[in-house]
């Protein structure tokens, strides 16, 4: 599993005088010059995981490659600058499908200022794999960490969650001004993408920070899609269940001080709604609470990449 | 072809206040603070293109695809600072051979002072495809450049070339602290590492820098692997046939004024032997030229992926 090499990793690495952010959180931080720490991350897509050649206009899968790195460079607050893209495209159709993919991503890089910076692009045997990799900059309010959430904080989300399998997957906004935006105007204690899950974005975003989290399940905004898909499916598996386990909402979860949320909440500062879903508990784990206050395990559901 | 790609992009993208130097040289230049300009380069390896995962211990495997990312710094001229690295695994055994490849990465990492700073590990049905992206930093003398070469200017040429199929294309090391001391001690007008091809690649430097290139071909550093290789193949191209087209070298070609080359190659700073095999000339394309002084047009060869 993915959380499994990313420990190797940790334990693995050396310190370095420039890496001030590590494997694990959304992107890595390197010291740069004074105020000026340079963010990269990367994501690479493939066929048949993230999209599916045969059924996608292959320019929706381009800006998919590059949306959901905006979409971790949102997590950390930071400013995007500039990417780099590189392809492994089926001998059969390269050159065409290369473009279209750029033509898929140009315009959202173009909405958020990004510089394409170059790339590598290759033939094979194989099916299509992007990787994009994407650099960014802190702003003064430095990163937005997994790891700063403090034990009574408010669990915020931007949008609604679930059933982004009917197609927000590929056509999301990431929420990189939004990011900023709310980075600027109020105190972040923590911050992640939901990428895999609701449920184990928030689980990581907690266990990073060394205490739990306690969903209001009640408050959980359930996307239209989620209730669509449910009804299709019809496989037992509530609205609920979907945005809390779907994935790939590419929405914000934050991690705010009580009297801040509050004041976030009243604002609404954004196009999309902020709403407040639980809060960070000292007991760790994932957890949903009755009408009593009792307590039980929520389990923490979602996308995980599974090798043998 | 991916030079069609570049064209097509050098034309699409549009002009950017970060990107100092943009798709088609070895590495982009992103404008950062002063003098701390930010290098970042990205090359995608796949199974039986860059190599063989049935016959080769996957950590050979990792340090390659790091190694020739450090060669596009060296080309450069940058100082390595920062990695990160995407992978597609095959699902059987793919945890395994992730840690393997990181096993080959880190020494190299270490002993060129890089942080690996993250990455995405994905499973698939597909075979083994890896990207590493790199990011480093210009020193005083700037990013060294296709472009600058000037007519009059020497080809010299670090190490020897050809054969490097029998195992130098997987074990080879890049150029990075020799580019630097020669950037640090000399006047370098162009650079490039030779990874497709020693003839391709100086036909690019030429073409980038608007004008061609006369190869001495009785000059042209031939590797023992390149007599090896065409010995065993006993096809008919000879060892400089080799040396001139096989590729993955990853030797440094660079473009220096006369009598600078003459200090260069007089005081031989490296522990590889630095060579001249040629000068730039107005006529755009690639030359050798015969006892007399009679030029003939010599094809530009090497690898290049190729998409219908």
């Amino acid at each position: 599993m993915e959380s499994e090499l990313i420990a190797y990793l940790r334990k693995r690495l050396p310190p370095h005088p420039r890496l001030k952010l590590g494997p694990g959180d959304d992107a890595a931080v390197l010291r740069w010059a004074e105020g000026e720490d340079c963010v990269v991350t990367v994501d690479l897509l493939t066929d048949q995981v993230d999209f599916d050649l045969e059924k996608v206009d292959p320019r929706r899968v381009g800006r998919k490659a590059l949306a959901v790195n905006l979409s971790d460079l949102a997590a950390m607050a930071a400013v995007p600058v500039a990417g780099v893209v590189a392809v492994a495209l089926p001998r059969r159709g390269g050159m065409e499908l290369a473009v279209a993919l750029y033509e898929g991503m140009l315009p959202l890089a173009e909405k958020h200022d990004l510089a394409i910076a170059g790339g590598d692009t290759n033939s094979w045997h194989g099916p299509l794999a992007i990787s994009v990799t994407l650099i960014g900059r802190v702003t003064e309010r430095g990163p937005l960490r997994r790891s700063g959430a403090r034990i009574g904080d408010r669990v915020l989300v931007t949008g609604s969650f679930g059933g982004s399998i009917l197609g927000k997957h590929l056509d999301f906004d990431p929420r990189v001004e939004e990011a900023l935006l709310l980075a600027k105007r109020y105190r972040l204690h923590a911050g992640i993408d939901a990428s895999d899950g609701l449920s184990v974005d928030l689980a990581h975003l907690a266990e990073e920070s060394g205490c739990g989290a306690v969903i209001d399940v009640e408050a959980v905004p359930i996307a239209d899609d989620a209730r669509r898909l449910a009804k299709q499916r019809a496989d037992g598996r509530s609205p609920l269940d979907h945005a809390l386990a779907d994935g790939e909402d590419f929405e914000l979860i934050l991690a705010v001080a009580a009297d801040e949320a509050e004041r976030m909440l009243a604002e609404q500062p954004l196009s999309v709604p902020l709403t407040a879903i639980g809060r960070f508990v000292d007991e760790a784990g994932l957890w949903q609470e009755d009408a009593a206050g009792r307590r039980s395990p929520l389990a923490a559901r979602g996308f995980q990449h599974v090798f043998d």
